[in-house]
């Protein structure tokens, strides 16, 4: 997770300035300025990282259950957008294994669906970003996020055994063969960086298959059937003729669409993305994608760190992967046609080992137990469906946060008067709580006590707090007992006195107020 | 809204002691000590409660939409159940114009309906009791009660002209009698205290139909039909015969009650209750009640004002008020014909009259503007549906109360150091915030700076926060830069210690900060 950092002064700018302009369009804040050492290092980034989308493309495309060209689609408007719209020189928007996995439970095998699934979510994302509810993905926290890249980890690697094994039986040795060079390869030529050995492993098995083609052995399972060329630019299809002949209309595609798109947008990669002008970005990618029959893309966690070891200087380098992959889909489709599934299998693989984390368990154990109940809700739900596990962690984490806000610490200390300090906010959700804790340990049927109520975390309150503290007053003055305030905040203060509450009293310390109560009378 | 405090001492003993005992059978602990001065005010208090309750009982059934003896099933069941498992004085549960008119969307005039939607209201109620989770009822914030509960007055009000002004022709001058004597009674009669003016007011016009009626004039559109005696003792019908002999099953019935019940359950009337024992007695009261056909009850807030001000001692009051329902009920039903509807009428709107409180706009509008959101969500859209306005209103109220917790106030102080102080906790929802917020101000691409985090408002973090904050760390180390940390509580120091977080610093307070930070060499 690098740096967002670019632009982000720009953005609390006024909104019509140069600034503002700068934080909607942050190329304009790199651009002037471009250095051409910078181009190296931008060119040598682009083309690594275009040498691990290319394969990754084609395999995720089969995660998806779309043809593989559907994926080098997917992977080119990300590039040029971002280099114009995104706030960090490393992201790099594309298809990734886990909206793959996402897509393919909604798009059925039918391009139709993915490209329109694409355009919702780009207007949906716009949308967002537009209205400023960015803020909203931060509450997909940590845990969660982990939960359900682990689990999307294991479904989408134990979905591609069948590809690297369910061959024909003749071929089952294939398996091993392709195993062993993959593992040959990776001692062998670790030289070269784990950022290339997609290309490697691909081309090397490419060239294997091909030779066995031209010699009439047919050993392996091959892609098969490719499109060549760029595809097609035209407005998202917005009706579709099912192979029956039965006409699906425009509503019923948006119905379920709809549906998916509002629970795939949120999902983003294996990290949070940063703010609104990100997700702007994003949404764009998928609009204009959608207009060249991309699947919905997003940010890779993977190769956004390839991006960023390699030294990528500004987002620029993202448009030389765009190029690269342009190249792909234009000369290199009849050759991908030789392309052993296996192999891209064993891309697959590649790509999501790392995302299954089980040291987080560990960690979380260590640092935070009630933080593995997220963790868990969103792992073991996921297996059903990724989205019902992330719903489920999140409303499993937003309860554990609202449960702290509704029952927040107290500190009592006894000096005759009670001391009571809470140890964070005071809102609405916790004043019932608080009052009847006061009632039980100071105005008990036996014996009355005053209190001193330390509200120095306490940095605001509403009027729901105001009005019971209003009836804590009431009852303490009708018992003959205080209730003092101390270490109020301005802003709080300045409310209880708006709210004219009746005998409220507030002094600076809780010493100051010990000396206050100590003079009253009491009728205990 | 009087104390809760007559047993809420005993609820902070261990498990399976006496105390325990006492905290879910809170008549332990007053009846041994029972004086009988208590007694005398306790049946006062129950008669006047009693004379309010019988006519208030006969019109909200017919809010309800069910004939009037159903608001006299409903009236008596709380009193003996709240004696036992009640644990304030001056609660009095059954039926109340908020939950007539909720049962009036649900039950369709079908006694079957409501009966069974007791039932599964009780259950509900009575397992969140047991499963403690009450406090899910504390996130029904102030604005939104008086929200539902204004827009519930005047729905019900205006609904009740009908009856008050919807007589034949010829009777229209009687509105203005029943108004007239209701005038005059209030000012003359008031030394009678306003709690018995309901039942004066039935009367007097019961006997004026009634002599009408005996000399064959038919002025006033009567009651009629009641039932004389007390309900039968059975089990809830758990089928129904529709009047063209369909039967609907127990599933069906369930279904549609179930539904209804999950959305009446959380809505008590206009104040919250306290805790999971009263939502147990409330449960228990529904599930008992369901057996002598009773709709669903909750704590009248009217009745229990009038209950505190006679001067009640102790829960037993609430067994006077039920014998009064019940002798109603066996004695009184054939005078019941009698009773104008009009007067029924006049007594609703004089309950619902005071729930509409309209200066509380003017008084959320001078304590806490933001406040008035949740109010005016709930308020407009409880004319559409009372449930939908709560549910609204909550959302509302959860989502500012979210936001506060997501983007924390943070005041920065600027001495070369940034001094960046949180005004509030740090939870997950807050750290992207947070981390950006410091990355734009200390972090830029044109100059670095170190910053002192101040947490003395901190209480808690989570796993997220541990994690955004090894990466805050290492960003700034990467930069020569330090973060240093003041004001951890033990506990979230302990949990960063845990997390191991390189780089981590932390001195006692700002001061000593600036001094290390100034020790350290900065590559500005």
């Amino acid at each position: 997770r690098e740096p967002k950092a670019v632009t982000a002064r720009g953005r609390r700018l006024a909104c019509c300035s140069y600034g503002a302009l700068k934080a909607w369009l942050p190329i304009l804040s790199w651009l002037p300025r471009y250095r051409l050492t910078w181009l190296k290092m931008d060119l040598i980034a682009g083309v690594t990282v275009g040498l691990t989308v290319v394969p990754q493309a084609l395999a995720y495309a089969e995660v998806a259950g779309l043809p593989v060209q559907y994926g080098l689609y997917s992977a080119f408007v990300g590039g040029f957008v971002y280099c114009v719209f995104g706030t960090s020189k490393d992201v790099t928007l594309g298809p990734t294994a886990i909206m793959s996995l996402l897509c393919s439970y909604y798009v059925d095998r039918d391009p139709v669906f993915a490209v329109l699934l694409t355009f919702l979510c780009g207007v949906i994302q716009t949308s967002m970003a537009i209205l400023r509810l960015g803020f909203l993905l931060d509450f997909i926290s940590y845990p969660v996020i982990k939960g359900f890249t682990s689990a999307a980890a294991i479904t989408i690697g134990f979905g591609q055994l069948k590809n690297l094994l369910g061959l024909q039986n003749i071929s089952q040795q294939f398996f091993l063969q392709v195993y062993d060079t993959f593992l040959l390869y990776d001692r062998t030529w670790s030289l070269f960086g784990p950022a290339v050995r997609n290309a490697l492993v691909v081309i090397c098995a490419t060239c294997l298959s091909y030779s066995f083609e031209v010699y009439g052995h047919h050993l392996f399972t091959i892609t098969g059937q490719t499109s060549a060329g760029l595809p097609p630019f035209q407005a998202p299809p917005f009706s579709e003729t099912t192979p029956n002949g039965t006409v699906i209309s425009f509503n019923e595609i948006v119905l379920v669409s709809g549906q998916s798109a509002s629970l795939v947008t949120p999902i983003q990669n294996d990290y949070r993305i940063d703010g609104n002008q990100e997700l702007f970005a994003i949404g764009l990618t998928n609009i204009m994608g959608s207009f060249v029959s991309a699947y919905p893309v997003t940010g890779s966690f993977g190769r956004t760190a390839v991006n960023s070891q390699t030294g990528v200087c500004t987002p620029a380098g993202g448009v030389v992967t765009s190029v690269i992959v342009l190249l792909s889909l234009a000369f290199l489709m009849p050759v991908f046609y030789y392309i052993p599934k296996a192999s891209l299998a064993a891309v697959i693989i590649c790509a999501v080992t790392p995302m299954f984390d089980y040291r987080v368990i560990a960690k979380l154990w260590r640092v935070k137990k009630p933080d593995l109940l997220p963790f868990l809700a969103t792992f073991l739900l996921s297996f059903w469906q990724v989205q019902y596990g992330i719903v489920a962690g999140v409303v499993v984490s937003l309860g554990m946060l609202l449960y702290d806000v509704a029952r927040p610490q107290l500190k009592v200390r006894d000096h005759g008067v009670l001391v009571v300090e809470l140890d964070s906010g005071l809102r609405f959700p916790a004043m019932q709580y608080l009052s009847q804790m006061l009632f039980s340990k100071a105005l008990t049927a036996s014996s009355h006590r005053s209190v001193v109520l330390d509200c120095c975390h306490v940095s605001g309150v509403d009027y729901t707090v105001v009005d019971e503290l209003r009836d804590l007053l009431r009852q303490f003055q009708q018992r003959g007992e205080v209730l003092i305030f101390t270490g109020l905040s301005n802003s709080v203060l300045e409310v209880l006195l708006e709210a004219e509450l009746p005998g409220l009293k507030h002094v600076e310390s809780v010493e100051a107020a010990l000396q206050a109560v100590s003079g009253t009378p009491s009728y205990n």
